[in-house]
């Protein structure tokens, strides 16, 4: 029997790979001599770089660039066969930043990286924007790539937080001059516009430390900073899906011409996942909560068409999973990996054993099917 | 296809023909036509009549008896095709005592109801024995069948409790002669003696409201009882295994020549398990609780073997599962009815929808696996 494993990750508790480590040592307990292809997902934020180098996509490499508040900081991107991927989480990942204000805080790390690619001569790059901790607009990442922003009076502004909100020109001569070659896509499964009351601040920025009373002065700053680069090169609409992702960088990198693609959908593409559930009798997937939301493009929701397209059973395995028709619908049964009652903090501390367990019981249940069948 | 549903009582959430209903409703989501043998288990203990009812065997009657506070009290029995069967814990069940204390309770109703059955014309009883409030040694049972018991001096004692533990003879001249020629049987898990540190009264009698203090006067007590009714008709060893069972009744029905049976073996033969399991293509067990004691007699442990036997799948669906290698390889799967993270309290609340949401689940797993072995 030849199994694809291809969980997310389950927030707050086990990394994808770590989730397939899990599952995969539940099943070997049943059948040692199982085939099982290990292939995590992510949708584009933290941890994709983790699942796509776990999946056999490419190695790790390091750098060493500015996080949000401007500190050296070691990071990994991904080198591809014919794909880099950097994870925006890396360089300005929330769960990283120290004491300063969302105003102090910037996307520039994210543009040295960018640049160090290219200077490794990547020629088609990913940037997975989920997880940042910034909200300039991309501002400070199409600085540290050569851009220059310049006041109402045409005078250049230093780089830093503080002037953006007065960047009414770009001057975009000084950017790195490969951009406009560079194969660029983001990887998002946000598509929020820029500004307004769906836009980056509004509705990403809280979780990044934003009251509401600064919110018309950030929301106002990104609108500027957009209007700057439009200005320069049009084409690009002020509201464009997506463009409100990673703290405005989505309007930035699609300004600088990326396409923006689906965050589980990109992994699954990059690793393979169609052909490898094609040559599989078995998927397991899974993420921390599997509900309604799951069928809206999260990376199970794929699994499962991905599979059910290949004729492939597909099960989900996730720690905990609502009662949903539609969901039901989706897979070849859905379980929770909680084996008895338990508070939330235990079923995380446990998730490893309990998603053995788990996965060795759907093992048994199903070759008994099997066995019976033949 | 044909699915037995074959589990124990959820204890202190759902009887076990609730927990089949649940099970059964889960089940129709997914194939509406599937075939569903409902043939919940018992252990002997309460809920006994009620699995039985439910699983077709024979029908329930009422009869109104003493209670062991010796109140009247509505109690059922079954009447089934070639044997009737009454349940301890329907006329004397912990859950129905008052303000009584535990030398004030004794078994005379359950004598009452027995005689009854006589009257009805049954010739072969069952009883099951588990839930019982009262540690008289069967005292109040063997009066309400027409013994006497005697004191030292060979004077009558009056058929209160407060007497025996002076009842050092037993007359049996009045007992009902329709006795001699019952086919008895007692249906028990507890292989206890009825005396001593592992006897009825050291380790029932704290759970029915005694204290340490009067332990050794309550084992005392049995043993007279008992030594009296040794002295009356010899054959029977003091300790004998299951004389401890529903305070000292198991020594009692023993004597007057009952034969001790395992509750949930008991069980199976009434309702035809093996036969209905060999006719079936899966079968699902469970309980509140599996763990290492689930294999000791346990009513699942008795289904999964049975099932085994005839080389048909059978799964275990319980409120809570250890991760016990002898448990899993026992089934063909072993899964918590736990959706998600819960309280105790709401495991026991939500069991039925979780339990059809876990059954659903299991059989959509199944069916896939079939489909792809055809």
């Amino acid at each position: 029997m030849r199994c694809v494993l291809a969980p997310d990750s389950f927030k707050g508790s086990l990394a994808a790979p770590e989730v397939a480590a899990a599952v995969a040592s539940g099943l070997r307990r049943v059948l040692p001599d199982i085939v099982l292809d290990i292939c995590p997902m992510a949708d584009g934020g933290e941890g994709t770089l983790q699942a796509l180098a776990s999946a056999g996509v490419g190695s790790l490499r390091s750098a060493l660039v500015s996080d949000a508040e401007a500190r050296p900081r070691q990071v990994q991107w991904l080198q591809g066969d014919a794909l880099a991927v950097l994870e925006v989480a890396q360089v300005v990942g929330l769960p990283d930043v120290g004491r300063s204000t969302l105003a102090e805080r910037h996307s520039g790390g994210v543009g040295e990286l960018l640049h160090l690619l290219l200077d490794a001569g990547c020629r088609r790059v990913a940037i997975a924007l989920g997880g940042s901790s910034t909200n300039d607009g991309g501002a400070g990442l199409l600085a540290a790539l050569g851009g220059r922003w310049l006041a109402a009076d045409g005078s250049e502004l230093p780089p830093l937080p503080a002037s953006w909100p007065q960047a009414v020109y770009f001057d975009e001569s000084g950017l790195d001059p490969r951009l406009a070659t560079l194969a660029l896509e983001v990887w998002s499964d946000v598509s929020n516009p820029l500004c307004g009351p769906q836009g980056a601040s509004a509705v990403f920025g809280p979780q990044k430390g934003l009251t509401a009373a600064q919110l018309p002065q950030f929301d106002t700053a990104l609108q500027t900073l957009a209007t700057a680069l439009l200005r320069q090169r049009p084409g690009l609409a002020l509201d464009v899906a997506g463009g409100g992702a990673a703290g405005g960088m989505g309007f930035a990198l699609q300004w600088l011409g990326a396409r923006q693609l689906s965050g589980a959908t990109a992994v699954a593409a990059a690793n393979g996942l169609a052909a490898r559930i094609a040559a599989a009798d078995w998927v397991i997937t899974g993420e921390g909560r599997s509900d309604s939301q799951t069928l809206h493009g999260k990376a199970p929701a794929l699994v499962a068409q991905l599979a059910r397209s290949a004729g492939v059973p597909v099960s989900l395995l996730s720690g905990a999973v609502e009662d949903n028709p539609a969901l039901a619908a989706s897979f070849d049964g859905c379980f929770s990996l909680c084996p008895q009652p338990a508070s939330l903090a235990q079923a995380m501390q446990h998730a490893a054993a309990w998603l053995a367990q788990a996965a060795e019981q759907m093992l048994r249940l199903r070759l008994a099917a099997r066995r019976q069948a033949c």
